[in-house]
């Protein structure tokens, strides 16, 4: 593929449309789906309605959507963007704003940074911007009531998805909040890690956040059934759990 | 103070209204802007508009805002938190529901997770609520073009108020991206660490984020001037930085 000579400029935006909750869109956001020339949603499969394009139907309904399907799971040595990215090329050498829509905030654990990197590749062009949006442990920080971060303390954002090594890390300063994303599959051995450091009450689960079927409850609790691939785990700084 | 015995519910809800751009405001907080009975935000003096209340006059031009004066500074043994308590016990005894805005998130360093505990504290009755804002760190990655965390990265929020040892403990794992908040005094000492690091290049600090005299740029660059207490620093993790 290579980009005709003379096309208008390219822009690229990765709007956040927050972790569900439709009303925990910010009004960039809204701003920039209004302004795009078109619309294009992350997907599982070209008939499967994602997240990100469920909540721009309840805040656009009338709003067209692209889907662009970004393949599960961890196969192949190809970032799991270029697919995607490919698909996008023909807008933006049209001249076209694209706005890629994504849950939670799109420099913070998002497809859209790689998506973003592999556009750059085959586009170097290709204006890139972004629009923050709220991430789900501030929603879920928000619904479980548990202030995460005061005064000197420090927060750490880590993942589970390879085991619980990395928040075992994070957990050796009492003083410091910890989320966990990405650790469903390891929500039980997570919950005995933090019964043996002392932090286990006080930490609370959110899955599904602003979905049909969300859940949001103490890690002690969501810990003994089988949890979602998205889970998001709070675990406030030690000595700040009441009662 | 004495609550009376027969008052309706009262409610304190603290609605985080993002780092300071009128755009940055999620429709969640718009809503309870106008749900509320009275809307209060944080000053430095009677006669001051504060940033959170500069927003609200942006987007709710027309809303009748009251004004509760923090202390600055770290004097005296009691909270700075319970004079502004204080001044909210008369409205919620009368069964309001009162929003307090705050900039930012109001679960991560903000002064309404000290609010909220002497309110409860004075009135246990008090239903406490929070509306998740999207925080200054997020603004400036998005402004700045700096994807902070992907795949299985970690990402640390520190503050610097005391230092930049904190700072320092965090960029131990070059893996792990690094928020900075609070630095602005020790700006040329945070940069002079991320020299001897190798993390200078790609780091990237704001001001004023979203008002007048916005500043945006290299951590090298801010760092050759005056800086402003709310200062943020995004370290991204290394070996990410182009060029």
């Amino acid at each position: 593929m290579t980009a005709p000579s003379s096309t208008p400029p390219a822009r690229l935006t990765g709007v956040g449309v927050g972790p569900g909750h439709p009303d925990l869109v910010t009004l960039q956001a809204l701003g920039a789906l209004d302004a795009a020339d078109r619309v294009v949603a992350p997907s599982g499969a070209p008939d499967a309605v994602g997240r990100a394009e469920s909540v721009v139907r309840q805040v656009r309904p009338h709003l067209r959507v692209e889907r662009v399907v970004f393949p599960m799971g961890t196969g192949g040595p190809s970032s799991p963007a270029s697919g995607p990215a490919r698909e996008l090329v023909p807008w933006l050498d049209a001249g076209e704003h694209v706005a890629f829509v994504t849950l939670g905030d799109p420099n913070i654990y998002s497809t859209f940074s790689s998506l973003a990197s592999e556009v750059t590749r085959l586009r170097p062009q290709v204006e890139v911007t972004t629009v923050p949006g709220i991430m789900a442990f501030q929603a879920l920080a928000a619904m479980a009531g548990v202030p995460l971060a005061e005064g000197t303390g420090a927060l750490s954002l880590v993942t589970a998805l390879d085991g619980t090594e990395t928040l075992s890390q994070a957990l050796e300063d009492p003083s410091r909040a910890v989320v966990v994303y990405k650790g469903g599959r390891h929500l039980p051995a997570m919950a005995k890690l933090l019964e043996e450091v002392g932090r286990l009450e006080g930490a609370m689960a959110g899955e599904l956040l602003g979905l049909p079927g969300q859940r949001v409850g103490p890690v002690a609790e969501l810990a003994s059934g089988p949890a979602a691939y998205l889970v998001t785990v709070i675990v406030p700084p030690a000595g700040r759990v009441d009662g």
